[in-house]
């Protein structure tokens, strides 16, 4: 299933960068970055669960949000791309 | 319909940080920011194409990207959020 997930990190403090980057490394061992703090990530349930409790244990939840759209299997028709950074094909990139 | 519109928008010049504001004011007077660089409008296929039509005037899109995800209309099933800000109820708050 594909996932769309975005993230706010507080990064005022030294800490908040690094879960900064933290949750960021994740996201990219995972999924695909389509923009700053936006990644898309074609995932099993079981992994994108395990993705979840990994970032849930990251960030700081009265710092910081992490939000999750399910974006189902009919993705491709859902997403529209403009301006800079290509459209992908996610089997040809994602590392799960 | 329910769309989740993100953008990056260089802000390494001047001109940069005003598109950045431009996109913004304009996400912000038709939807709900949910994070920095995410907004959430619920808007009839007509406002949204006047709303997209505008922020693609103001993006420059060999430096800036925009991203529209159609979320359709069952979108309450589609989200998570965690962490810092509520939820909200669309209805309650969008300015169109």
């Amino acid at each position: 299933m594909m996932v769309l997930i975005s993230y706010d990190v507080s990064t005022i403090d030294k800490l908040g960068r690094t879960r900064l980057r933290k949750v960021a490394k994740e996201c990219q061992n995972h999924g695909q970055r389509v923009q700053n703090s936006v990644f898309e990530a074609d995932l099993d349930y079981s992994s994108f669960l395990k993705l979840k409790n990994r970032l849930l244990k990251i960030i700081d939840p009265e710092k910081d949000s992490l939000r999750f759209y399910y974006l189902g299997n009919n993705w491709g028709k859902r997403i529209e791309h403009i301006g800079i950074k290509q459209t992908y094909n996610p089997e040809g990139t994602i590392i799960v």
